[in-house]
Order: structure tokens, then sequence, then C-alpha cells
């Protein structure tokens, strides 16, 4: 049996990895599974997303899967070692391949980080930036309104732009050319973040970086036949699939909500 | 040994329902048990609700408690039923409280309800409203950006102000004379609420009218001895202890994390 790619976030804004994924590799079969009955990730403890991460990943090694992309930055930033202990499988998070990409854009050294309070505490991007460019210059900043404003649909509320405002301002300040967006629902709000910080700040997405990060796992794509695509949530079915959709520009045929405890038990 | 009273909450929100109990019952014992490895409640299901109050309850029943006290709003909207199945002792939410208080203290018999998804897609409020008033006239609105703003600490912030309007200008419309706060977090932004719904709508906080409903079932106070404190959280007590205090304007000596999986294999 072909083995699928796993992918897992602590919610929904994952699917923009899982989107650049399908996308870059039509014949590859994936796997999403969404925490959405415990989202968000972003303000718990190291301990608590490393507990999460490694049932979220035990779930999906369980499936059969042959590589295994952490689409959660805060999940990527706390939890890689601990999810490498338990399997020989490759794990992809999005902290090395946004800091590579941010260092292929740089031109001054000086780089911005946003993120949820976890990302930013744990420096992960800091340091992953740093072994790439060890001079560089490195601004982070929390922003912990963003996930809630991107999942309440106001991307162009003119509170969003206020809010954007008030968390970019100092940064903005620090003459960096690069800023990375250290959290999947960040593209989202790209456009009030572009206007704050300027045109000679490039944004890097790292769901848009990771694709090419994946290619020297797994390959040029050689076979023709459309992959499938499973989704698995753990609440919410509805609210996703409706979200789901409008990122995707598709419809959601297999979705199955599991119940996280479950799976623990097995373990 | 004497039993505690149990209360329990999806966070730090339900410290105001603490702290209303503790001055209002000094010779209790209190254990309050807060969920924050997996707040927010608000948002998730009413399956993924049910199944956290039954693991609450479950949790502080084997600590030994005389009565069960649910503080959160989205808990008590959904998942009393259930935990009423598990034990005999009483429990005692905040929409009755809430409900009861509002009948007081309308006179034009229409009132609004504002709080989570979770507690306003169940109806748990107009429901106990109408058992009291069957002619009230009630009108409910979901405020999610309400609790991450409160969490953020922009209670005095332009945006809160600018987001209180944003979700309450419909309601003002309504010539309600009655609002009841219902969610934990809500109080702490009654002064941007009451500059918007003007001095003529009375604001009802159901952590003020559960002491008076628990009067009834634990009378009056006679043992003169001052009853201890006990916090359980299930992720960040740091950053716990540091709210706790600051809303309970008192130090916070005992303090527990509780890893929930263990409980939930104990059951």
């Amino acid at each position: 049996m072909k083995k699928a790619i796993g992918i897992f976030d602590s919610g929904v804004g994952g699917l923009t990895v899982y989107k650049a994924i399908r996308n870059a590799f039509p014949s590859e079969d994936l796997i999403y599974f969404g925490d959405t009955a415990r989202v968000p990730y972003g303000p718990k403890s190291p301990n608590t997303i490393i507990e999460y991460s490694l049932q979220n990943a035990r779930f999906l090694l369980q499936q059969g899967i042959k590589i295994l992309i952490v689409a959660c930055n805060t999940s990527s930033a706390v939890a890689l070692p601990a999810m490498q202990t338990i399997t020989d499988i490759p794990i992809i998070g999005v902290i090395e391949p946004g800091a590579e990409q941010a260092a292929k854009t740089t031109k001054n050294k000086r780089i911005g980080i946003i993120g949820t309070e976890g990302t930013i505490n744990s420096e992960a991007y800091p340091n992953a930036i740093k072994k790439l460019i060890p001079e560089a210059v490195i601004f982070s900043v929390a922003c912990p309104l963003f996930v809630p404003l991107v999942e309440e649909g106001w991307q162009d509320h003119l509170v969003t732009e206020l809010v954007v405002k008030e968390y970019l301002t100092n940064l903005k300040m620090q003459a960096i050319d690069t800023l990375v967006l250290g959290c999947t629902h960040y593209p989202l709000l790209s456009k009030a973040i572009q206007q704050i910080m300027g045109s000679e700040v490039t944004l890097v997405d790292s769901a848009m970086a990771i694709t090419e990060y994946l290619a020297r796992y797994i390959g040029s794509e050689s076979d023709k036949q459309q992959g499938s695509s499973t989704f698995y949530v753990s609440d919410n079915e509805e609210k996703f699939t409706q979200i789901a959709e409008r990122i995707l520009n598709d419809n959601i045929k297999k979705l199955i909500r599991v119940r996280l405890y479950e799976s623990w038990f097995q373990n």
C-alpha cells in the first residue's frame, strides 16, 4: 500500500500548508489532522504542547505515513525533538523551511519574526536563522490576538488594522527587510501586515517554503494518479468543513471526527 | 473530614465566581479547578464540552466535595444534565442564578444576553428566563473576541471599545433594560459595555448572583474557622498564579498542576 504524507495542526490554520503540498505533489496521498478540540496551542505551556504533539504524531503514525509534516508553528518550535524519539520517519516542521527562506530573502540581515507566545518564547526561529546567518539581527513579537481575529473572519476589519498597528509599530522602527509570518493563520492577515510594514519588507510564509523543502525527501512526481485526501478533526466537523472548503476552494470529501482520548488509551 | 465546595472553569475566568463565594462563605473549604490546558470552551462543540465537563466533575468528585459549582457559562449551558447523571450531590451552574437575577432586575421584560458561541447557541439563558417570565423578550449576541481581549489584558484599550461597539450596537437598539454578562470574563469589560449600552441598562453578573443561590444549599455560616483554598490547573501554573493573585488581591498558597489524562485513565 502506498504510504501517505501526514500533516497535523492545532486546527484549521495548517490547511494553508496542506494546500501548498497538495498543489506541489498532486499524486501523493495526504492525511490531515486538526486538533480542533484543544485549539489553540499558542498560549499553552511547552509541556502541554509536547504532550499534545506526541499524541497527534502517534495518531498519524498509526494511519501509516512515510513523512510527518508539523504544520503548527508552536508544535514545530517546541515539540520536534520529542516527536523524533518515537519514530524513524522524517519529521518536518515549519521553522527550518521558514528560516531558510528568510535567510535567502534578507539583504540587510535584519529579520522580524511574529508568532504565538509559544513560538516566540521558544526562540526557535532566531536559533534556526542564526545557524544560517550567525550575524543576523532578529526582532521577535508575539501577536496573541491575530488568531482570534482570523477565526472571527475579521481580516479586513478596522479593528484588525488597529491591532496589527499596535503589535508591529515598534518592529517597523527596526529597519528589517524580511518578516517571517510564524503562524499558519497570519498569511490571512498579510494585506494588513504588508500595509503597516511597507512594501520594502518581504513577508515569508512557511507554508510556501515547506514544499521546496519537502521535495528533497520525496523527489520528483512520477505517479500520474491523483492522490487521496483524508481529514481528521477532534471537534467541530461542520465548522472545519466550512472553513476548509473556503481556504482550499474545493470540496472536502472524506472527513472523520476522532475522539482523541480513545487514541490516548491505545498508547 | 469537612467536605469542600468544588468549583471548575475552563480557565481563570471562574476566579470571579470563586472570589464571590470565598467572600460570602469564609469558613468553607474551596477547591478550584481551571482547565487551562484546554481553554477556551466557548467555540467548541456541545459533545466536546460535555466530555470535558464530565472529566472535570469526576476529578473534583474524587477530591471529596459536597457541592459542585460550574463557574463556566459554556459548561453550565450545555453539560449540567450530563454531570447530574454521575453524582447525587447538588450541581449549580451559573445560568439559573443569572436568569433569576435578570428576572428580578428587568422592568420592561426586554433582556439581552451576551456570551460565547457555545452559550448563545445552547439558548440556555433564554430558556431559563422564560421559565420565570414567559412573556420576556430576549436578545442574544455571541461575542467571541471578548475573551481573547481580556486574556491579552486590553480591558481599557481603544480596540476593545471598538469591538464592544461592533458587537453591541444592534443590541442597543432593542430597548432592553437588563443585560446578562453570560461569561465569567465579561465583568472585566463592564466599563466599556456599560458605556456603549448606557446607564439605563443594568448589567447582571452571574458570579454575584450565585452566592445568594448557594446560600440555600449550605445555610448560614456557623463555623468561625477560616476555610482552606486549593487550586488545581491543567496547564500554565505561573500564568494562572499571576492572573489569580491580581483578580483575588491575595496570595495563592496551594496550587497543583494535574495532567488531565491521568485522571481519564482512572475512569
